[in-house]
């Protein structure tokens, strides 16, 4: 598998890029709006055609480019029917989905956001704000739920092999990947922790909401092609 | 091999974490002092040893945690006889460090800055500021040479196999990484430029000096132990 790992330092966002070194066809994960060109530009650099972007779920921090790679490519969009309904295809888990010869597996991890979705493939896990290195998303709005998210921390991403590599949608520490072992060890809010105490150390957090929430979920729910959060003072 | 990519947003510098999962050895690629809590705290929970610490030149836009890391852990610090003089061992081109079972083997690639040393470990390479993704190290200070760094990358990174995947020094773009056959075809100032091109394009270039340079590099060749750039004030 050809694996990019690409970073928006704005918002501290990864995207990832996975192609099949055979038949040249490439999914991006969780692309951003003012990343569109370089991403693109990586595209053709290395030969690839985009065939489809995974959102893992509607964003409140960064606007994507689902709705533009999907206008300049061609590329299929794909997120959880509880998302944006701009969608070609909705994501239910156990759904897989073919990239050439890759298969990524849908596993629903609702809890930071009701239609969070966590991918797996070939040994490598894409769990967007569900599960981050050392930490999780935050579940104060969105429709987000501290104990659905424990849940399905515990119950879906914790039961995937210790070995299965970990990559986040955000990292705020300099962290590019870890595991599951890993982070069933040392994830602060997790390791030796139940189900009560995550939900009151999720629920006794207090943190400004994220700046871009009023303008990024809408544009989000449109995959990111409302002209209003395309027009370079709200971007 | 265990391998961990590891970034300072403040600098935008990669540290890189690698070790034997056999003996638990580790050795840690330019480590950035304002992240040495975290760089300890995570071979801790990973159950490494740092044993050496190696540098790939002095650095001047951030000052390295090399002489703490030793103090703390024991680990051997090693770098060019051309950079610090701090350092427990000399690297020179052709040498083999090994961790655990190991092997790095040492590229002289000066023309960034006199010192400037690559490390290569199973197909991965550590190029320090010499070959960025899509780019290069500047050469206008610390006995910078363009045509010098046209003839290190060209003659001795470009001569590696085109699937070496290519870990640089820092990113400014979101890039984590690339491969040598990626630069040599897309590299914007190497590909199809020639050693003129080069040395031309990199002389015409007007940056302001690094914001450091000055408490950098001094502190850089005492391995980041200069009791004046520890003070929060200047460092």
């Amino acid at each position: 598998m050809l694996f990019r790992q690409l970073f928006d330092a704005e918002s501290s966002t990864y995207t990832y890029l996975l192609a099949d070194p055979a038949t040249r066809e490439a999914v991006l994960i969780d692309p951003v709006l003012e990343q569109v060109e370089r991403d693109l530009r990586l595209l053709t650099e290395l030969g690839l055609k985009l065939t489809v972007v995974m959102e893992t779920h509607v964003h409140a921090d960064h606007i994507t480019s689902a709705g533009l790679l999907r206008a300049r490519t061609g590329a299929q969009v794909m997120a959880s029917p509880r998302g944006a309904p701009c969608v070609d295809r909705q994501l239910v888990h156990g759904d897989q989905v073919r990239v050439g010869g890759l298969e990524l597996r849908v596993l629903e991890t609702p809890g930071h956001t009701d239609d969070s979705l966590s991918f797996l493939c070939d040994g490598r896990l894409f769990t967007g704000d569900a599960l981050l290195v050392r930490g999780t998303g935050r579940t104060d709005f969105q429709n987000g739920d501290s104990g659905q998210l424990y849940d399905s921390i515990t119950r879906e991403l914790f039961t995937l092999p210790d070995a299965t590599e970990l990559y986040p949608g955000h990292d705020y520490a300099g962290f590019t990947a870890s595991s599951v072992g890993e982070e069933k060890r040392h994830n602060p809010r997790l390791a030796g922790k139940s189900r009560e105490d995550f939900i009151t150390f999720m629920n006794e957090r207090r943190i400004p909401p994220p700046r871009k929430l009023d303008v990024a979920v809408p544009a989000n729910r449109a995959c990111g092609l409302d002209p209003e959060p395309l027009s370079p003072s709200s971007a």
